[in-house]
């Protein structure tokens, strides 16, 4: 067990957990400070999430969405980065614990983000799919992939329907999202490469609980986005509500059971078992309250940001789940430890809405910008060049550009591997 | 269980197993025949065996060396893939069994290739890495990668250095290059982004049984290797007999021990299980001995290609275990089936040698061709363009081009993420 005391230090340790799009820009933030930054992440990469489905979906590969952390920072000489996952905080003494090792703060900076929710729902957990890890989206993939092999070689009518039905629970812009490229997997499929197969043996259903897809955004919008899932093919059901599933059949509270072999579940989030932990006030799905400094009440060297801090805004709604609030509270947090050090009154955070978009596959997009809303072609173009420029590292960019071009001008999917998971 | 018996097709059925580089030429030859093709595979898609060092040193990514069976054969029409494992073959009722089903050949073409030889030693098998398959090359790449990130935290000089030993057994192609890829990913990573380690920390061997390395190719192009290596800092061991491994310490037959954490087994290879069991005469490693027409002796509608075959060349050697060969061989098995149904004689497989190359990392190659030996940077060239052209698809070209001259520019390995395996 190795122990860095922080008081070794010659400067201020500030520790940052989690390496998505908050923590990140903390990183960043604190660049030019005389701080000695320490990341620490379960992973080696920082994860482009927004593009997860695409991963999912063979239009991107793993590593187009991925991007090591060391090589973002290698240029930032106060930065260190610790591969692990931190099993305990504990605030009086001001430590992390990894395994085989602590770690002392000055400040810490809690980003680590969101999980997948089940609601306490077991079925879910064992049998469905989620998506919101690199692992989630290769798993995904290559299940989907699977399900037509199997289809092809199956003689069972009823098995092979359950094959190639495919279930998207959740109708916020993930389950839009991933449905639209779902469908679009399945007819590249079903036209090009899997003749024993035709279209009429393929289901694919989105389920919402409530009676309106993509509930942040104006109706105008949402319908738009119906219009176009009803029209690539994707069977939208309101008022779904999903009781069980045991990985063949999809129990519903006001209908009948729904035999499928594929059911992602993409209709709850919640933070971070670390976040989940540690002591302070959540609200109902585990994030921590913080005040509008973003430091966590009664820690004031602790801060929390992004997907795992729940802050309300000038409406008196909570801040959404979104990466534009992460990236803005990720400089916030780091701009008021800074000034914390210098012995300067700290500043409320206000957040910039940069606007929603979804993308509801191939040329067709959802965006809703300072009051203005845009669908169709030119929102989707509008999204590609965000989500392009987004991307960390410049050959990534490239790299994915070339991928979106091919697909667009071939309409191939060019990741159809089932790999390595 | 689903049987279709091959009586029930109006065409002549031929069954091809394995979609290595042999069994893709072998589909291919068959396009514009009378015939109905079913190829079988454990995965869906062909694998670019030559590149999967790379993957494994974070130099490509795993879908650029993998391509869709599928899509490479979605114009053909009298082709049929099944993915799945062929568990038994009957040659005297010409069926195959794979799980759930049977499938009924009138001409089968083994082209299952090789797997790692481990020569009974359970200790390699256990603990040793190999590098034949996708899964191999990311599993690898994972682990080395973590090693970088397990040192920079390990305070026990003894662990930290068995930690960044890194040890490659067999020095023929396969080995010099992985021995040469690793160097380059550890030099990297050192310069540019483990501030915490140095040089002196990290050891590199390659562990040859032998005295010499490359032993398919002239002295004086193995002696360059041998320097190109040295340079790199690759200690190269000759004489080295492993004994056994247990993912610490490697035992030796005439020296010390070695503590490493990192073992790669590059030293030996036999043919595919399905090969193994069935009824013909094998030679030491379990090739299938064929006759010059390809066919297996007893069995004249079973053809076995490529790795999986030893064939006497015309000096009386068996032909080598290379993509050539099995590129050959499968176009040649495709012929004199087509042969067989025409009632004409069968022609016998004559080997084009289009020479031997191997490449020692950046920029320096040994090309041996007609005769001729080149070495150094021009060779290196010539080994570049002769893999590009031969990757499967414009994009995966396209996107390797990329990868490699982002390499080149920026001394960058790119796709250094510990992912999912």
């Amino acid at each position: 067990m190795k122990t860095i005391p922080s008081s070794q230090r010659s400067q201020p340790h500030i520790v940052i957990v989690g390496a998505g799009f908050g923590g990140l820009q903390a990183v960043r933030a604190l660049a030019h400070a005389e701080v000695k930054v320490t990341l620490i992440d379960r992973q080696n990469f920082h994860l482009f999430q927004p593009l997860l489905y695409q991963v999912a979906t063979a239009g991107l590969s793993a590593d187009e969405i991925a991007y090591p952390i060391r090589s973002i920072f290698q240029k930032q000489h106060n930065f260190e980065f610790i591969l692990g996952e931190v099993q305990s905080i504990d605030p009086v003494t001001q430590t992390l614990c990894l395994p085989g090792q602590q770690i002392s703060y000055d400040y810490l900076i809690l980003a680590a983000g969101g999980m997948t929710h089940h609601y306490g729902n077991t079925t879910l957990k064992e049998h469905a799919f989620g998506l919101k890890s690199l692992q989630d989206a290769v798993k995904l993939r290559n299940h989907l992939l699977r399900q037509f092999e199997k289809a092809c070689q199956e003689t069972d009518p009823d098995l092979k329907k359950a094959a190639l039905t495919f279930t998207i629970v959740g109708g916020g812009p993930s389950g839009v999202e991933s449905a639209g490229a779902i469908s679009e997997l399945v007819q590249l499929l079903l036209r090009k490469e899997y003749r024993c197969l035709d279209a009429g043996d393929v289901t694919i259903l989105l389920l919402e609980a409530s009676d309106r897809l993509l509930p942040n955004l104006p109706a105008d919008l949402a319908d738009f986005a119906l219009k176009t899932l009803r029209e690539k093919g994707v069977q939208v059901r309101f008022d779904s509500q999903v009781r069980s599933y045991d990985g063949k059949q999809v129990m519903l509270a006001n209908s009948k059971p729904i035999s499928t072999h594929t059911l992602l579940w993409q209709a709850g989030i919640q933070a971070a078992e670390i976040l989940q932990a540690f002591p302070a006030e959540k609200d109902r799905i585990q994030r921590i309250q913080v005040l509008p400094t973003l430091q966590v009440p009664d820690s004031p060297n602790v801060y929390a940001i992004g997907d795992g801090a729940a802050l309300l805004d000038e409406h008196g709604s909570t801040l959404p789940m979104v990466a534009p609030v992460a990236m803005q509270q990720g400089v916030h947090a780091a701009k008021n430890i800074l000034r914390q050090l210098q012995n300067l009154h700290l500043l409320d955070f206000r957040y910039k809405d940069p606007g929603m978009m979804a993308t509801i596959g191939r040329k067709k997009a959802v965006v809703h910008l300072k009051g203005l809303s845009f669908k169709g072609g030119f929102a989707w173009l509008v999204w590609l060049v965000v989500h392009i420029m987004q991307l960390i590292g410049f050959r990534n960019r490239i790299v994915v550009l070339i991928n979106w071009a091919w697909d667009y001008l071939f309409y191939e999917k060019t990741v159809r591997l089932i790999g390595p998971e």
